[in-house]
């Protein structure tokens, strides 16, 4: 391990920012299917665009989100681990508006975000009975006990335990430090 | 705030996936620009790839990762806020590679990383001492105090101050819970 440099002391890794064409279903799917929290969304109105900053607060330990508008956005800015879904009004009842690029076709570079979950089996059984779309199911191939689904956009969200991946990485891969 | 569903108690925001060229120019970047350590390289031979997880450990305040490498991978799957660079091998020194797409050209769909720092400012002057290609300064434009660098894969790379993005978010946007 190298030592940080101390110019970097207090950096904190706070966001993923990915566009999406409908904030209801993704609202809906971050919330209900995965269990983040809205922590807060911002509206842009003159430039027609809205954030929504989603996570997992303490892991779900029930701690409470400030009241106030600007001690929310203070609080959410320095949490790490956020999703920052940007919605450009209108994409989700445009019929022209082809959807967004997933970066797992040409041209690639993006690829997923993945959860960490206590038991993949049982929370893929959950999204099938949600009617989650899978790219792959925790049986599918030879990785075994790890698998991946899409959000309402089509982005890829890897479903991972950090026993069974350590498991598969040493059957399938070389772990080095 | 709406109650998470209670299947979901103990999932993680653990990882976002990028892939990358060249694994020296991208490990130096991450390490040495931005402080992040790598928690863990997982090499896949029979496939030629390798995975880089990278991140703030508890906020660099020094905690130990274990030394054992299965112990390793187990710690580092149950963070939160990992970045997986991903490496196919070759393309480092592939004089066909066209490079990776970033997503905020066409087609779009990821938009960046983000990382909450202290100063800014002072963040960023140190980036330019290093180098750094920049998307936008932070005096750039009409959103003063808030940055945009560029990875050595071209992937945007947002820094931001919780402070000064609330007044910034206060005077361009409105905030809501």
């Amino acid at each position: 391990m190298t030592n940080p440099p101390a110019e970097t002391q207090g950096f904190v890794f706070n966001q993923t920012m990915m566009r999406i064409k409908d904030p209801a279903a993704s609202l809906d799917f971050y919330q209900q299917v995965l269990g983040m929290t809205l922590y807060q969304r911002v509206d842009f109105a003159d430039m027609s665009f809205s954030l929504y900053f989603m996570g997992y607060p303490s892991n779900h330990e029930g701690e409470a989100l400030p009241g106030d508008a600007a001690e929310r956005s203070r609080f959410t800015f320095q949490q790490s681990a956020l999703l920052e879904l940007t919605h450009n009004w209108g994409t989700e009842d445009d019929a022209a508006f082809e959807g967004y690029h997933d970066g797992n076709a040409e041209p690639r570079g993006f690829g997923h975000i993945g959860i960490t979950v206590p038991d993949v089996d049982a929370a893929c059984q959950r999204f099938e009975q949600l009617g989650v779309e899978f790219v792959k199911r925790p049986n599918d191939g030879s990785m075994k006990g790890l698998a991946f689904i899409k959000d309402p956009d089509g982005y890829w969200i890897e479903i991972l335990n950090a026993d069974s991946i350590t498991d598969l990485i040493g059957e399938h891969g070389a772990l080095s430090h």
